[in-house]
């Protein structure tokens, strides 16, 4: 399935601890995305709010935050990729949750992070993502109009498992919503962003976050990649939006030259999952 | 198992259609290496031979080619990844082989290709490696005293799964010989080895040939890469030799900092294999 070519629009965000002011820079990105003619817009991880306290700011799905990105979707008739929001659970847990809305504002995917970030850079900060957030357990896949849209978030992208997996079930778009830290996405964004493309032969979408966090400096350098591995645009540390071309033509072409996707050897090992799915409403937590 | 740090001699050749003239370059990169102060030294793939008929040449193991390299460990007393060989096997049939040679010229790795470059690139040449030679059927890890080490071949550093399976086994220096094009090497062979090290936090020593092949340019571009995904150290498109450290107290450092192998999703998703072996005399064919 899928159009042939379409526009992804990818919107850099520097979000803060106010919703209010998250919210204008959003609708703004979006706005210019949708006026550039993306089909699909993208927003980074935790679109809705970084600070100190994830909890107290965590987003009641549906509620104020889930309505404005649908508001959006069916204003610009554009499938819209909120990035993510931190969200309670019905349990009262929190998760770290995309959703993609479509151009009717209904929603078509949901995907709570399965890797969860607790990391300690020497010299630097850390991080202990798990002590609040509670981790997926799905991977999820979104069939859209344009393309199959397999979901991630940022710490997901070290685990080449779930995007080989995503890329084996039909994913044509390897999604990636980062709030990468400049110490590690220094050295890590790039090659891991451009080898998820290349052996997957896949496009891949990484959008940042930017600026300055509690704790950390964001690493921004959202990009967009085709199958080949190449580099189709990015941008660098400030809030912005890159809107670039996905041919899924294009995608079929390099398939045919290059099929190391279906040369694994299955044989000789095996990589499967009980807990994929294609997103189905109320069947994805 | 493992000293703490140890150097790495990684020998970039331009092998030709005569042994002679290969025999004659390996003999002196290794020399070079030893002199260095290399004990492990690493050769690319296809190290004896590449020409247009790898069928009429392929070596017999044992036999001259093997014992040279098999004198070579045993006279500088370092251990010798030879790269690769072709070689006939009992049936008559190729496989394209690495083999590892200790300090006393005792065989203590051999692993054989596992994926086959079958690939055709736009406006460029076709490759079809799986006309001539049978992949092989094992993963296969080497115990030395220096590190664990995880063998592969060119074209499988496209398949992570390979490369998760070794890390996880205890590879501490994934391996891997090359005769990459210069087609695909100059987009895919940096970003494909700084992520295998980077995901799997792995040394990787990525060695290659270069010069004109039959048919084709080869990359070159030799390179050492840590566990963090810096370059320690990379050559260009002529022959010689890369010396870098490996320092296995750095590798456990960088795996208490980001833990990443220990936080794959085995609950969500399974990666294993049946066919995958510590090294022993007799039993990797």
């Amino acid at each position: 399935m899928g159009r042939e070519k379409f526009l992804a629009g990818l919107a850099q965000m520097d979000s803060t601890g106010l919703w209010s002011d998250n919210k204008k820079e959003a609708g703004e990105l979006i706005r210019r995305a949708a006026e550039e003619g993306a089909s699909l817009v993208i927003l980074p991880e935790t679109a809705d709010y970084i600070g100190t306290d994830f909890r107290r700011h965590a987003a009641r799905v549906p509620g104020p935050v889930t309505d404005f990105f649908q508001e959006q979707a069916a204003r610009y008739g554009i499938y819209l990729h909120c990035g993510s929001i931190t969200r309670k659970t019905e349990s009262g847990k929190l998760r770290n949750t995309s959703y993609v809305f479509g151009p009717d504002g209904s929603l078509c995917g949901q995907y709570s992070k399965l890797h969860l970030f607790d990391v300690e850079v020497e010299q630097g900060p850390s991080y202990h993502e798990s002590a609040e957030i509670e981790p997926g357990d799905k991977i999820v896949l979104v069939d859209t109009e344009l393309c199959t849209l397999g979901l991630s978030i940022c710490y997901d992208l070290r685990f080449p498992e779930l995007y080989r997996l995503m890329a084996k079930f039909g994913a044509g778009l390897l999604v990636v919503c980062g709030n990468f830290t400049a110490d590690t996405g220094k050295t890590h964004w790039e090659p891991l962003l451009r080898a998820r493309a290349i052996e997957n032969t896949c496009y891949v979408a990484a959008v940042d976050q930017c600026g300055r966090k509690p704790g950390f400096q964001a690493w921004g350098h959202t990009m967009l990649i085709d199958p080949w591995g190449n580099i189709l645009g990015q941008l660098e540390e400030k809030p912005g939006v890159l809107v670039g071309e996905i041919d899924m033509n294009r995608l079929g072409e390099i398939r045919g030259q290059l099929p190391s996707l279906a040369n694994t050897r299955d044989d000789i090992y095996e990589l499967k999952s009980n807990y994929m799915r294609f997103f189905e409403e109320g069947g994805n937590k």
